[in-house]
């Protein structure tokens, strides 16, 4: 069975770039944007309309609010947002199941449980994260100032926090759902990904 | 400045045996019961009177549950545990900034901060720390049925937080407050040592 390693991860933690240092080291497939991309292939929608009903995706789409209550409002969006959800699930497990692999984001942790994925959740203090927002020019805080850039931070969080809570019924951040938890404030995004690098080929020797 | 790794851990998690795999790898002091020794070594307590007064001394004698509310209760033991707090801290950091080293519990993370150790916090299930205890035949778990290890497992915990939260007025297990956690559940803890190692010594490379 092929070695997974899932990446949660906070906004502006460097979460992305620690995955991508991982699969590149260890030679592993890079799974992200590629997912949204495979479920376009597969389906008449364009990967902007599907971007809009995943965690990415602009809260105003998302009908999670209102979706543990009695729901009254609008049924289409949220019957669209359970079958994205279901497409996206499927992707990733056939894209997971086709060799080793680390996924960003998307709930894989809990969408690949039985596969027994490392769960890596990555993290940051809020100066750490507006620093590197800044720093990147990530299009989603691009050309705000610091302020801005906060609200953008804590926005994006929010949402990913109730796009997971509401499909895993599980406590996004929370320690038990995760297998190894990273701080990147102040530490070398490089190191942390030879750290991780050398665990899972640790495991390759035993 | 000698380098510090800092160990919190869930009692039955395998915090200590990481803690001293590391210590041996990296060829650094290790700090766990040495630090009663040479609290003693220092004063006219015994060390088993002066463990009675930190984290892993029996609840009785804790006043922590009343410290923060207006305390009409016995003096002399609050006074007597800030006291013996004061002083292992102080043993701490004379240890501490002696060579690089790990340091196992006693909210080392916060009393060192200045000093910035890569802070671990390690936790598991309790399915996994109930079979690590009954494997290990630990004194706090010995002879006791599951279940009991189970009431065991939540009492030590309940101290340590209690402990941790009352002198460093910080959440203990709240992810901000370390670098790394690690879930030992299902884990080899031996592969877990290599990678925090690796960490360490990549960033003497730099």
């Amino acid at each position: 069975m092929p070695k997974i390693i899932t990446i949660s991860r906070e906004f502006g933690s460097g979460g992305r770039e620690l995955g991508r240092r991982i699969a590149d080291e260890l030679g592993w497939a890079y799974y992200d944007q590629e997912i949204l991309h495979e479920m376009a292939k597969n389906t008449d929608y364009s990967k902007e309309y599907l971007a809009s009903f995943t965690e990415s995706g602009p809260v105003r789409l998302m009908p999670i609010t209102y979706a543990h209550s009695f729901y009254h409002g609008n049924q289409g969006a949220f019957d669209q947002s359970v079958e994205v959800f279901t497409l996206q699930s499927n992707t990733i497990k056939q894209m997971a199941l086709k060799s080793d692999c680390v996924i960003i984001g998307r709930c894989a942790d809990y969408i690949l449980r039985d596969y027994h994925p490392l769960r890596i959740f990555v993290y940051s203090n809020m100066a750490s994260k507006v620093e590197r927002c800044l720093a990147r020019n990530e299009e989603k805080t691009q050309g705000l100032d610091e302020k801005a850039v906060i609200k953008e931070i804590k926005k994006v969080d929010k949402r990913r926090r109730k796009y997971y809570e509401f499909y895993t019924y599980q406590k996004w951040g929370d320690r038990n759902n995760y297998d190894v938890m990273i701080n990147t404030s102040g530490q070398d995004i490089k190191a942390l990904a030879k750290m991780l690098v050398t665990k899972v080929m640790h495991e390759e020797d035993q």
